[in-house]
Order: structure tokens, then sequence, then C-alpha cells
């Protein structure tokens, strides 16, 4: 059976749990983990009792027939230019009371629009009732098995060496830009197998470092900068995650105090990692170390989030979480300290959680670099 | 007055033809287009009849602040983590009665949400009435004003000079891969001043080009290769579109009597192009030429769209197109044969619609170029 066979069982039994004949998948990450499938229009019919007469269906459009075929062997294909809606009259062929759909993605206009195709599939019969499943799919997305792991640690490694190439070649130096070492990095893991940066890379330099989300601009390397490096690659749709903070040339004091502190809060938040642990308390062992120095208002976002087919998923990680770690899922561990108009330092890993300790997939080191 | 002033006046007054007290806008790139907001978080509270108690209001959060006050100097600005639901409350605090918001935008979730905050600060008294104003500013934003199309401009230029650049320095050459060639053209187009390619970047060659779409991988370029190249830039978040078909080496009969009748095809399109004109009636023009010459069926898709902040937007032009042109519209021509297993040849350029002939705006030869 097919990784994704399982992973419909799995929503599957979900359904039949919540009482739902059939479930319709459009948002396009979830119809990709379920079937495969990597093109820009796709949904996804999953009958709760699937039959030779109603198998589940995967709904494409005349583009994507070849591709289809390729990439879900194993789901009956429905080929229509109105995609949901074909798939939503043959929901009602196959007799559902009862349809599954995903109204944190379903727009009003949507629902609309899927409201009068049922009704008139009925043709005067009972119309089908629509119900949410919310994030059903998301939920099993965060725990990720053995191939989604091996892509992430694929994505792990091109971040690792594009740097590490970059760093080796001197890329990283005063007098360059922000933008330069960005679009540098960028090439870098494109040329080593990347689909793509898994999000716009971040080049902080200087006081741009003590914003936590700094857009690289024309603002040259200077000796003596903190340099923030937050970055990933993307391969086979799953996205890597990775914070470095080096010092160009002699580190002064305070720069390595905060560097010292980041990393022992970041130590913490990853040995914090572990199969049933609450959420909250995984932020709360990084950020008390934060904290205890004095920093707790110099920290000011969540510890991490879960990584996978999106750079932000399920679960996160933060005051505001809810939950508990589960075996299997990937997330990152990225505590900072931010001064503002001095500096600051983010140090991030994407790890798997496992019954053990957690794995580390993001391999750079992460003793304060001097470059 | 600032454009984006006098394009919340032009919602304003469809806000007020409709009955609606307020309008929230939650679609970014609208947010974008009414208030030069560039930021990932950011939503506007438009007034019908604004006042220094209850005036427009701006929102995104603590991220933005400083950002907020620099791109949108003339809004006030409301600052709060929950924007939408912060927005919402202060227009239950304005008095509104019937609230427009973007049913084509907003989720199902997002609605249930919505309906809450409301509820809550109406605290007893009635509940405003949420009321769909569908896709009011995609239509404004439909019609470009002189800065929007210099922006347009701009990016085809960005576009136009890449690709001169790489044919002249013979980037485009047999032995090369299509995705060699993409990444070429992509990073010339960001050293040229582009903020981002406007979509993956197409490059088809010899049988490849057949596919509308293909999305560029090892294949090699060989001698006589049709080359499909289909880019764009994005300068100040507006997206130029271009194809342009080459041949490598010596071009084949059949090659270049289906890019004479792809080329004549074009300027049949163009010429259409003309305030009043239906968008059935421009497709028309331009796929009667193919199909008297016997190839209709391997014109697969619409023959142009709308490009501004969006790469595909209003109007469609396309058989099942409906509206009328009007002057400022930026839309693509781009008709293509493409003949499975051997070659296709689409030819594409981004014009401005006015009164009299429209304004070309990229401005690569359309001769066909033997390379």
């Amino acid at each position: 059976m097919s990784r994704t066979a399982e992973r419909r069982d799995r929503l599957r039994a979900t359904a039949s749990e919540r009482g739902l004949d059939a479930v319709l998948v459009t948002n396009l990450l979830n119809v990709r983990y379920l079937t495969g499938f990597t093109g820009s229009n796709g949904a996804l019919l999953l009958r709760s009792d699937p039959s030779r007469a109603h198998p589940d269906l995967f709904g494409t459009d005349g583009r994507y027939t070849t591709q289809a075929g390729t990439q879900v062997p194993d789901v009956e294909l429905l080929v229509d230019r109105g995609t949901v809606a074909a798939l939503a009259r043959e929901a009602v062929r196959g007799g559902a009371g009862r349809i599954g759909y995903e109204s944190h993605e379903v727009t009003v206009d949507g629902l609309g629009q899927l409201e009068r195709v049922l009704a008139d599939a009925a043709a005067g019969a009972t119309v089908p009732e629509l119900v949410s499943v919310r994030r059903a799919v998301e939920a099993l997305r965060a725990v990720k098995d053995a191939e989604e792991v091996e892509s992430l640690r694929r994505a792990c490694a091109v971040a690792d060496l594009a740097l590490a190439e970059l760093a080796g070649e001197g890329a990283l130096r005063p007098g360059r830009t922000e933008l330069q070492v960005g679009r540098e990095l960028d090439a870098r893991m494109l040329a080593l197998g990347a689909e793509a940066p898994s999000f716009e890379t971040i080049v902080a330099a200087g006081a741009n470092s003590a914003i936590p989300h700094h857009r690289p601009d024309g603002t040259e390397l200077r000796p003596g900068d903190l340099l923030k490096l937050d970055f990933g690659a993307t391969v086979d749709g799953y996205h890597s995650d990775m914070t470095r903070t080096v010092v160009l040339g002699h580190a002064a004091d305070w720069q390595r105090e905060v560097y010292e502190l980041v990393a022992a809060a970041q130590a913490a938040g990853r040995a914090a990692l572990a199969v049933g642990a609450d959420v909250v308390a995984v932020d709360a062992a990084s950020r008390d170390v934060i904290a205890a120095a004095g920093h707790a208002d110099h920290f000011t976002h969540g510890l991490g989030h879960g990584v996978g087919l999106e750079i932000h998923e399920a679960p996160g990680i933060g005051p505001l979480g809810a939950g508990t770690l589960a075996a299997g899922m990937a997330v990152t561990v990225e505590p900072g300290v931010y001064l503002p108009g001095h500096g600051g330092v983010r140090i991030e890993d994407t790890l798997v959680v496992t019954a053990d300790a957690p794995e580390l997939l993001t391999l750079t080191s992460k003793e304060l670099l001097v470059l």
C-alpha cells in the first residue's frame, strides 16, 4: 500500500468516526498529501465506504490528465474543468447524505456554489448536508511518516551545505549587501537541488538583526556586525528552516553574552522536545532561560512551529499554543533575543520528535562563528 | 490627494450606492491597492461617511507599526494582533448597521468568527448585518491609473532587457537545459531590479513547447528546436507577462508556418483591443485566424487576461469571458498553436487599452528570431 493510500485510510477512519459519508478535500496541499499530486488544480472526494461503483475520486482539469495518471495511479481520475462541482455531483450520485468539507479553506462564495451544485444534483431528493471537518487533514499532516522525514532531511541538508559553501568561500564579508548574500544563498540552494527557497530568505546585518523578520536590503555588512541568516530549502515540497547568527570580525562582549544566552535557551528548548510534552511547557523551558537573564521582553515571538508541506504548520509551540507533541512531529526551535537599535541573535533548528532524543535535521554548528 | 486616497474614494462611492455603512477589506492585495501597505498582515475599515470620531482605519499588528506609518500616512492606524476582529469592533462602535465584506476571500470559518465578534461587540443591541461586496475592489483594480501603468511599464522593460541580454550573450543555445535558461532569466531580472519573477518562468524546448504550461526541467536544448519562453518581472508589486518563441539554428517550414500564423492571430487580437470591445469578440478576433487555418483544436486556452498586482486578474479575455474593455485596462494577448509531440508557438504581449491604439508595454521584437 502506498504512503498516500495509508494517509487516505487515516482520513477515512476520521470521517467514519464523525458519521460522514464522504469528505471533499480542496486545500491543494492537503490534496497533495493524500494523493501525491503536485499540480495547481486538484481535489479529492474520499468516501467512508468506497466501492467499485463509487470509489474515491481524484479530480483535476484537462491540463493535468497525464500528470494525474503518473502521480495518482491508485485513485480513480475524474477530469472536469469545474473540478469541485463535478466531485460534489459524484458524491450525490453515490448517495452521500453527510459530506465533510474544509471550512477553513472554502470561501463563503465557494460554499454557496457548492450548496447550489448539491441542490441541483439532488434534483428534488434530500440535499446532502455539508459538515465542516476543519483541519482534519492538517492534524494528520502534523505527524510525519518516514518518507516525509526523509524529504525534510534532504531539505535541511541542502540548506546546511549552501551555507557551508558560502561561508567557506568568504561570501559573508564586510562590504557585501544583505541582498547580495540572500540571493547567493538562494541560488546556491537551487544549484544544490532545492525546488525553491522555503520562504523569503532573511539576511539581517548589524542593527537590522534586532528586527525579527527583517527583509534584506542594500545594507552593507560591516566589521563587528552580528549577521543573522534565516533560510531554508524546499525539497519534494517539504520545507527546511534554520537560523544561524554569526559575527563578522571580532565579537564584542555583549554579542558573545547574548549569543551564549540564546544558545542555552535553544538547547533547553530542544531538550524539552519529548513525546507527550505540552507545547506551552516546551516554549517555557526555553523562554525561562531568557527571562532569568532579564531579557523576557526581548524575546517577542513563539519558540517554534511545525514544518512540512508548509513552512508554518501544526503544531505551534508558544505561550498561546495548545496540545502535546507526538513522535514524528517535525518542528523548529528558534528562540531569539533582540536589542532594538543594537542587534539580535536567533538560533533555529528543525528537528523531529521521537520516543528518544529528538532527531536534529539541521546540522550546521551552533558554536558562535566568527567570520 | 494621494493615488490611494482616490482609490478609497472610488470604493466609498460604491459602498454608498449599495447602502453600506462600511466595508471591511481583507484581501491583502486589495488592502495594498487601497493603502499602499506591502506587509503580510493588514486590513482596511472604510466608512461610507468617515468622521473625526470614526475615520477610516488601517489595521495591522505590532510587527508593522513603523512600516504602516511610512506607507499609510493618511489613514488612521489601529495596531492589534487580532486585526480583523479589532476593525469589526470599531465598525460597531461607529454605529455601522450594514458592513460590506469580501465573500470571495473570507472563508466559512472566517465569517463565523466575524459574526461572533460583531454579536459580542453589539452587546445586546442590534447586530450589524454583513453584506457581500464580492469583487468590488478587483473591479476597480481592473482599470489602472497612471502610477500603476508606470509600474507595469518598468516591469515589462526589465523582462525585455533580461531576454535581450541573455540572447545577446548566446545563453540560449543547444546543449544548455531548460532549467539553466530559466534560472538565468530569473537571476537577470532580479539583477535588473525586479522584486521577483512574475510566476514560475516557463522554458520549453522542442516537443515540450507543445505543452502550454511546461515546467522547465533537465531537457537539453537541441538544434532545430522551437524554444518557448514565458516569463515576467514584478516591479512595485506589478507583474509583466511576455512570451516569445524562438528557433535554435535553422527554422523548418512547418515551424515558420505555425509561427507566422500565431503572429497574425496575435496582431489581430491586439488590433481588437478597443474601449467598449466585448472580451468574447476580442478573443474571437484572434481565434478566428487560427481556426481559419484549421488549427482551432490546437489553441486550447483563452486569449488573455488582466495583469496588475496579480498575474491573472480581471478582465478575462476568452470564449467564456464577460464584459467589455475600458481605457486603462492592462491585459495580455497570447494566442498559441500547440502540436502535441512536435512543438508549439505562443506569442504574448502586455498592453494597456486606450482611447486610441493600445499601448504596447513588452517591446521585444515579434519577428521570428533564429538563434
